[in-house]
C-alpha cells in the first residue's frame, strides 16, 4: 500500500496516510477539522483547502497542487479563477497522489458547537420502567434447600404480589455472593414488573437513568433520579457523526459510499452516549484539582477531591445507570442501531421498523448497568421520527380541543397538526439553510457566527451580535467582533431585518432603491449582495455578505415549511391556529415577530405562538419517568397520520406563492402595526 | 516475574514458566496431559512424575529434585522411599524453584477417552420452539409506507395469526436487505410464537438445533432436523474441563483456589460446545481430501471435496444452528453459565437458580445463529442436576403406575424413584472409584483399560479384554496386552468375579482359602492384593492388581447406592421394584447379572433391568423438539421431592450393612441359580 505524507497548517497536525484518499479523509484520520456541510457530495464548498507550493525541508516534503488529482467541474462553483492559481481546492475533490501541505482557511474550518439544551419543567406522573423493592429472607437450611433465585422470587412475591419474575444473566451471575454479602436482605431493582435487572445487599432507596435526545447535530443527556424524578445533571455534545456530514442525507450517503460507514458511525455516537454517561456520573462526584506533594524529598503531581463544604455526593458510577430512554430522527435512529438507513432515504421512504425498541444496553456497547435495557422510543416514518414522537408525548395535543400545529426545526421541518379527534403529520424539505449550510457564510452556532441583527429601515446601517461576545457591534471596536458567519437564528433575522428595512421586496428580490454602500455587485459573479460585516469586523479577512442566492436558499427554505403548513390545514379543514409551538433550539432563539414577518409559518396571535424548547428531550424523560408514556407514544407513532404533502395535485404552486415574503398581507393580520404599511402592502 | 524452563519427557514438550507454580499447572500450560483426576487435592496419587538429576546440555538447563519445594506429607502415601530416592514426586505437589527435566511415566499420562453416546429410539412429539412461517409481503409504496418490521409482522398475523411478536436486534440489522433480496417472499423463524430471530429470503423447509449433554467428564451433541425431528449427526468430546479435576467438587474447589477459574472453565466448556457445533455442521458438507496439483509447472496441495455419488449434502453453517437445549448436573450447569458453584458444594447444597433458562447464545459466546436462543433445562437439586431432569422427561416416570428406580452412576449417583403419585429424589456419594478414580490401577475408558473380566471359580485364573483390542487376553500373546489399568466396566465385573469364584468373602474381605499365586501380599505395605494381569501383560512394565483397599473403595461406592436406594423405598414405602433403569455409559456397560451380584442396587426381575443408555441426552433432545417438554422440566424439577439420605437417623448402620456383597441372601431371589449356593450362603 503505498503512502504519502501531509502536513496541515496551521494546525500543525501531520501524518503518512493511504495514497488516493480525499484530503478531508486525510484530514479525519489526523483529526483536523474541516468543515463538510455536505457529507462529500460536493455541493457545499465549505471544505475549501490550499495546497502550497514549495520545499519544507523542516518536514521533508516537496508539496505541489500537482501533487492532488485533477481539478473538478464541481469546484468552480466554489473557487474562483484567482483562488484556483494560489492551489485552492474543495477538500472533498482533491485526492493526495503525493506529498502536500495543505493550509486550511480560517472559514473553513469546523469550530466548536455552542450546545444549549436545558430540561424544562414539566408534569410528569412518577411510574418509572425500574422501581426498586426490598425483601429479607432466610438463609437456606437442610429442610429448606431452594435455590437462590427461588427463594428471591418467592420472597418478592410474598412481600410485594411481584409474579412470574425472570432474571438477567448478568445478574443472576451477581445473585449469589450479593444474596450472603447483604445477610439475605437485599434491594431488588426489577424491569417492567417483569425482569430482574440488579440485586444490592441492604436497603437502598436510589435508582438512576439517562432521557438522551440524539439529535443530528446535538446530543443531550438528562440524568434524573428514578425514585424522585429530580433531573441531576444535563450534559450535553456535539453528535461525533457531523464529521460524516452534517445532515441526514450526507450520513445516509456516507454509509451508502464507506463499507464499514454504518458501523462506524454507530460506533462513534456509541462512544459519544457513554461520554455523556460517564460525566453525568462524574457530576455526582466532588470536584478534583492537582496538587503538588512532597515524598521523600521528591516533588510530585496527584489529582486530590476538592468537596464544596456541608454538600453530599451521591459518587455514583456508570453501572448505577439503570434504564435509559432515547429519542431521535428515524436516520439517527437506524444508524445508531446499525439498521440499514439507505431505504429511509429513498421513496417512499419506509423505516426498518417503528415499533419503540427495548434492548439491552450491553447490547448496543453502552457503558451502563450490564443487565439494564434501553428503550428508544418509536419512529412515526421515514421522515418523522422518535424524536417527533417525543415532542408529541411531552405536548400532548391529542388530549385537548386546541387546534395546535408544532413545528420542529432542524435540518428537516417536522410538523404537526391536530387535536383530540385526529392528528397529522409531514415533513418537509426545509433544507440546512436556516442552519447556515449553503449560504455563501453560513455557520453552525460556533463562536463569532452571528446570531441577530437590526438593520436600521432610514440608514440600512447593520448591527448584530455575535456568539461568544455579549456586547453589539455598535458597542464594539471593529476588530473585537472576530465575526466568521451567521448562524440559524442571525438567518431568520436576516431576511426579516432586510425586508422590514426595505432592502428586499416581498419577491425576495434586492430593491433596485438602495440607500448603503452595504449593497453592491460582486466582482466574481456580479450577482448582488448586501455586507453584513464588514472585513475589518471578522476573523476570516472578507467582508461576511448575504448574497441574493443565499436569501433564495432561505426563501425555499421558509416556502417548504409555510406551503407544509398551508397545505396540512387544507388538508384538516382548518382555517385558524389556535397555537403555535416551536420546538428545538431553533425555537428558543426565534424571535417570533421576525418569524411572522417573513412568512415561515401561517398566521396566529403573537402570543399563542410559543417555544416548548427541547420537546423531543422532554419526552424522553416523561418516557424514562413514567412508563406509560412508552405505550402512548407506541400509539402515537401508529395514529398520527402521516401525510406525503409533496404528492399533492397544486404543490408547486403552493410552494412558489409560500416563497413571498411575507405570503399575503390579509393572512397576516397580526402584522399590522408591526410593519410600516407601505412595506405590507408592497 | 521470575521465570524457568521446564522440559517434559516423553513428550518433550518444553518452556519457560512462571517460578514458583506446580509441576501440573506448568503441564496444563505446555499441552502436556497429566492424569489428575482429584483436581489437585493430593489425594489420588495419579499425578506421579520423576524429576531428573543432570547436565542437560542439549536444552541448556540443570535438573535436578532439589530444584522444585520440598517434600510434603500428602505424597507418603503414593510414593515409597524406593521411588522417592529416585526422584519421584505428586505433580500437584512439587512446585517449580529452578529449570527441570521432568519424565512423566506412563501410569501417568492421561490417555484419550473413548466417548461413546449414540441417540436413541424415543417417541417425541413434534412441538419445537423454533418454527417456521412463509410469508408474502407487497412492497412498501407512497400510499403504504409502511416500516419492515411491521410490514413483516402485519403480513405474519393475517397468513397465520401470529400476533405481539417481537424481532431480536441482530436479526432486526438483516431484515430490510433479506426483504428485498428475497423479492417481499421470506421465510421467518419464530422462537416460542413470540420472537422472530431469524429470517430468510424466499421459502425454506427446513431448521436445525442441538441437544447438547454436558457430562462431567464427556459432552454429547446431537444435531437434529427442527422440521423432521432426524438425528443428522451426533458428536462428542471429553469435557475440556476435565484438566481442572476429574469429578464436580474438584472443579469447585478450583474455582475456590484461583481467582478467573471459574471463567476459565466456562470459557473451556463454551470452547468444547462450539468444537461440537462446528463438527455438527462440518458433518453436512463433502468429505475433503488434500491432492497434489500441478500449476505452472510448480507442484502445490490443496483440499478438495470428495462427494458420494448421489447423495445430497445440506452444507450447512453455524448460524443454521437456531435452537440448543442443554442438560448437566448443577455444578456443570453452574460453571457454564459462571455462576458461582461454591454454595452447591457446601451444605445444604442450594442452588443458584432451578428454574430452566432462556439465553441469547451469543452471550454465551457460542458459535450459532445470533438471534437464536440456548435453553438451559432447569436443576432439581444441588447434587441433582438439569441432566436428571433430562433423564425425567426422557422416561416419564411420572405418567405411570409402575414403581420405576431410575439410577443414573457418574462420579455421583443420583437416583430417583417413584410413580405417576409422587416422586422422590435423591444423590449419594459413591465417589469416583467405580470411574477408576482412587484404585491403585484405576484409569479412564482409554485403550489399554481392563474393561471385561471373568475369572474361574476352579482355578482362580484370570481372563480379561482391554479397550482397544478385540481378542481376550487368553487369546493372546502376553505382550500384546500393553494393559494399563481397569476402567469402570471392569471395575464393576471385577468384584462380582472375585466373589462368585470365592476369591473375597461377602465382608469384602479376602478368603483365607486361595487357589493360586495371584493372591499375596504386597511387600512394600503387608497388604493382601489379588493379580489380574502380569507385568509382561502390560505396558506400564508391573503387576495390575487389586488391593484390598481397592475392594473397600468399591464397596463403599456400592454400598452408598444400596443405602440409598434401600432407603429411598422405606421413604416411599416400597417393597419391591417394578423396573430398574440404568442410566449414562455406566449403564451401557453394566453387566445386569453382576451388578445384582455385587448389590449394586435392590433386588428385581432380571429381565426388567433395563439400560436406559444416555437418557439425559434424550430428555434433552425431546425438549430441543418439543417445547412442552421444558415446560413439563421446570414442572418436575419442583414437583420431585429432593430428599437428603445423611440426616436419616439410622443411615450409618444401613450404610455399613449395605456394603456387603451381596446384602441378604433373602433380598436376592433372582440371584438363586446364578451364584453357587455355597457362596450365596456365606
Amino acid at each position: 500500500m503505498e503512502k504519502v505524507k501531509i502536513i496541515f497548517q496551521p494546525s500543525g497536525r501531520r501524518g503518512e496516510v493511504k495514497k488516493g484518499i480525499s484530503i478531508i479523509e486525510a484530514s479525519r484520520q489526523l483529526g483536523v477539522d474541516i468543515e463538510a456541510l455536505c457529507g462529500e457530495k460536493k455541493v457545499c464548498g465549505k471544505c475549501k483547502v490550499r495546497i502550497e507550493e514549495g520545499r519544507f525541508e523542516k518536514f521533508g516534503i516537496v508539496s505541489s497542487p500537482a501533487n492532488v488529482s485533477p481539478w473538478q467541474e464541481e469546484e468552480e462553483k466554489f473557487i474562483n479563477e484567482a483562488q484556483k492559481k494560489e492551489g485552492y481546492r474543495l477538500g472533498c475533490c482533491a485526492r493526495l497522489e503525493g506529498d502536500a501541505l495543505v493550509f486550511v482557511p480560517e472559514e473553513s474550518r469546523a469550530g466548536k458547537q455552542v450546545v444549549s439544551k436545558a430540561a424544562r419543567e414539566i408534569h410528569i406522573e412518577h411510574n418509572p420502567a425500574v422501581r426498586l423493592y426490598y425483601v429479607e429472607m432466610t438463609p437456606p437450611a437442610f429442610d429448606d434447600p431452594t435455590g437462590d433465585f427461588e427463594r428471591l422470587t418467592e420472597a418478592l412475591e410474598a412481600a410485594h404480589g411481584l409474579s412470574g419474575l425472570v432474571m438477567d444473566f448478568h445478574a443472576l451471575r451477581a445473585l449469589p455472593n450479593t444474596l450472603r454479602e447483604g445477610k439475605w436482605k437485599v434491594t431488588v431493582s426489577v424491569w417492567m414488573d417483569r425482569e430482574i435487572i440488579r440485586v444490592r445487599p441492604g436497603k437502598t432507596e436510589n435508582a438512576f437513568g439517562i432521557a438522551i435526545d440524539i439529535g443530528t447535530t446535538t446530543v443531550a443527556g438528562y440524568f434524573c433520579n428514578l425514585s424522585t424524578m429530580e433531573v441531576l445533571d444535563t450534559q450535553s455534545l456535539m453528535n461525533p457523526q457531523c464529521k460524516y456530514g452534517e445532515d441526514v442525507m450526507s450520513r445516509i450517503t456516507y454509509h451508502m459510499m464507506n463499507p464499514g460507514g454504518l458501523e462506524r458511525m454507530s460506533n462513534d455516537i456509541i462512544e459519544g452516549l457513554n461520554t455523556i454517561m460517564r460525566q453525568a456520573v462524574a457530576s455526582t462526584h466532588p470536584p478534583r484539582k492537582k496538587v503538588k506533594k512532597k515524598d521523600d524529598g521528591e516533588t510530585a503531581e496527584e489529582w486530590v477531591e476538592v468537596p464544596e463544604e456541608g454538600k453530599e455526593y451521591l459518587r455514583l458510577a456508570t453501572e448505577d445507570i439503570e434504564d435509559v430512554t432515547i429519542v431521535c430522527n428515524t436516520a439517527m435512529h437506524h444508524i445508531l442501531l446499525q439498521l440499514d438507513p439507505e431505504h429511509v432515504g429513498l421513496a417512499p421512504f419506509p423505516p426498518v421498523i417503528h415499533q419503540g425498541l427495548d434492548l439491552k444496553g450491553r447490547d448496543l456497547g453502552l457503558d451502563m448497568n450490564r443487565g439494564a435495557y434501553v428503550h428508544v422510543l418509536p419512529n412515526e416514518a421515514g421522515f418523522v421520527g422518535a424524536d417527533n414522537v417525543g415532542v408529541l408525548i411531552a405536548e400532548e395535543p391529542y388530549k385537548g380541543e386546541e387546534i395546535q400545529l408544532i413545528i420542529d426545526i432542524g435540518t428537516n421541518g417536522e410538523l404537526v397538526l391536530g387535536n383530540k379527534d385526529k392528528l397529522i403529520s409531514s415533513s418537509c424539505a426545509t433544507g440546512p439553510a436556516l442552519e447556515g449550510a449553503q449560504l455563501t457564510f453560513g455557520m453552525r452556532a460556533a463562536p463569532g457566527a452571528i446570531e441577530r441583527i437590526k438593520i436600521d429601515p432610514k440608514t440600512h446601517e447593520v448591527d448584530y451580535k455575535v456568539i461568544g461576545r455579549d456586547s453589539w457591534k455598535s458597542y464594539s471596536k471593529p476588530e473585537e467582533m472576530k465575526t466568521k458567519g451567521i448562524c440559524g437564528s442571525g438567518i431568520l433575522d436576516v431576511l426579516a431585518e432586510l425586508y422590514r428595512a426595505g432592502v428586499v421586496l416581498k419577491s425576495g428580490r434586492f430593491n433596485p432603491r438602495q440607500k448603503s454602500d452595504r449593497y453592491r455587485k460582486n466582482p466574481d459573479n456580479n450577482q448582488p449582495e448586501f455586507v453584513i460585516a464588514w472585513a475589518e469586523e471578522t476573523s476570516i479577512g472578507k467582508d461576511v455578505v448575504i448574497a441574493q442566492k443565499d436569501i433564495r436558499q432561505i426563501q425555499l427554505a421558509k416556502g417548504a415549511l409555510y406551503c407544509g403548513c398551508k397545505l396540512m390545514m387544507r388538508r384538516m379543514n382548518v382555517e385558524k391556529l389556535d397555537k403555535v409551538k416551536i420546538a428545538g433550539a431553533f425555537g428558543t432563539h426565534v424571535d417570533r415577530e421576525k418569524a411572522l414577518i417573513m412568512g415561515l409559518f401561517p398566521d396566529c396571535e403573537i402570543e399563542r405562538i410559543v417555544s416548548v424548547g427541547n420537546a423531543a428531550g422532554d419526552g424522553a424523560r416523561a418516557a424514562l419517568l413514567n412508563r406509560e408514556k412508552r405505550a402512548e407514544a407506541n400509539w402515537v407513532a401508529r395514529n398520527v397520520e402521516y401525510i406525503e404533502l409533496t404528492v399533492e395535485e397544486d404543490f408547486q404552486q403552493q410552494f412558489m406563492e409560500a416563497m413571498q415574503i411575507p405570503h399575503m398581507k390579509d393572512e397576516f393580520p397580526h402584522l399590522k402595526g408591526i410593519v410600516p404599511d407601505d412595506i405590507l402592502n408592497q
